[in-house]
């Protein structure tokens, strides 16, 4: 098929000035603003104007399979300009939540060794599966686990049917392994959970509001002066267009030009890559 | 709330009369023949009663977290009179399916190491996650794994976005652990694999047509001359009911007066337990 003329790239004069007048810019990271083979051409040197141009940037990722600590290195070794501040993780947002509620320090937490660690350097005590069972934790988290057991999600739903608060780090149902492969998510193992006891957990992480708040907490800033950049439209655009913040598609990475005609989030700026923004700002 | 009389136990003679005439009779296990103490009140001589009238007797679950061996040696040591032929798994349903799809012999089953080798000892091989990612099986069968682990949920996954066949061995969301407790069955898993990839397995075992054609072709009898009797009313009653076979509910296991009354699903026989079912044979 011919590739049609994408007329949901032309931006209005408006939306422009709205995305050159933020002051944070929120970037999402695999897809938007590197690939499997390396940074996205011209990532860095946009990523260098957000900075000298005195705006805060951020990075932020559902993906909680690895910890904090290694996704700064993995930043670092991209290149990217990063200090741990800025990296934004669905952890932060289950974190905040949890202790914004009261449900801290004990949790269950069904995720892998990284992300438990993550926990605990929060303050978190992960109990094991025995002391779960033994005393009620404060809260269940599920959160992404590719080291998952079946004993895992026996104590989970045993958890869950006693009426524990119960937490989803972020509603992917997919986790890019690759730009091709994927793997099953946290949302993949909330259906489970809700098919085998009804219940559905309080989801932070994008594109919910509690990450939004998260965002304009730490960025001290209202939403409109926000811009968030990003290639997945269930998560990263559909926050944007919901809350209000500069909605930023880039076509670098899940969507496509045909995705997004037949989708109705309509994101104020559309363009190939972040490199087209560096001009913007 | 007092107990109100349960007109649902008023058997009408046609069928007390069809029941008496049954010439095979499927008894489900856990809460129509024993709880966790025990075998139930008067079981033992109805089973009897069974055989020494020459009716076919078959015992059938869905429950596939223990081998055939195992459920025989179970059953032995509760003193029923059971022989291989007679012992009746949702495993055997998902062979014949199988077998009569030449979906044999390579498969990659979730399923434990019990599972793994009653299949192997019914002639399949079953791969392991490197050999199934590499050379596709005739089929994937979702089984009841408490060994479940993500390297298996994600391996099932990748297969069945290529588009492998796909069986499961029973739709039971929950497995009774006791009779008050329970824990995540197949049909929680098919919830997540649906939700990850939007396929939805072929269902054998109870309350399938693939567990009808089954018993039909076990027992060489018509539907309307096999009873089968269980405790569950959407699996056990509602296979029963739809098929046509005599349908007996015991109120001895899952199924309560009121939960019957709030139910569509109107069996053909309530009684209290099997015992009371021996002098209509």
């Amino acid at each position: 098929m011919a590739k049609k003329k994408d007329t949901t790239k032309q931006p209005n004069m408006e939306n422009l000035q709205r995305f050159a007048a933020a002051q944070a810019i929120v970037c999402d990271l695999d897809g938007t603003l590197y690939l499997e083979d390396g940074p996205i051409q011209g990532a860095l040197q946009f990523l260098d104007k957000v900075i000298s141009s005195h705006r805060q940037l951020y990075y932020f990722t559902n993906n909680t399979s690895i910890s904090r600590q290694r996704w700064l290195g993995k930043l670092h070794e991209l290149g990217f300009p990063v200090k741990n501040h800025q990296l934004i993780t669905s952890a932060d947002c289950a974190d905040a939540y949890l202790k914004r509620n009261d449900l801290y320090p004990r949790i269950y937490l069904v995720g892998n060794r990284d992300l438990q660690q993550d926990f605990e350097e929060r303050g978190f005590r992960c109990l094991t599966e025995d002391e779960a069972l033994s005393h009620d934790p404060y809260a269940v988290v599920l959160g992404f686990d590719t080291e998952l057991t079946y004993e895992k999600i026996y104590t989970c739903y045993q958890l869950l049917i006693k009426g524990i608060p119960y937490i989803a780090t972020h509603p992917d149902i997919l986790c890019p392994v690759t730009h091709t492969t994927f793997k099953p998510d946290v949302g993949s193992f909330i259906a489970l959970f809700e098919t085998a006891c009804g219940r559905r957990p309080i989801v932070v992480g994008k594109p919910t509001r509690e990450a939004v708040r998260f965002i304009c907490e730490k960025s001290h800033l209202p939403v409109s002066l926000i811009a968030f950049i990003g290639d997945r439209l269930y998560t990263d655009i559909q926050m944007a267009v919901e809350s209000g913040m500069i909605s930023v598609l880039v076509l670098s990475g899940e969507t496509t030009s045909a995705l997004l005609a037949s989708s109705s989030l309509k994101p104020e700026l559309v363009v190939d890559s972040v490199a087209d923004l560096t001009t913007i700002l």
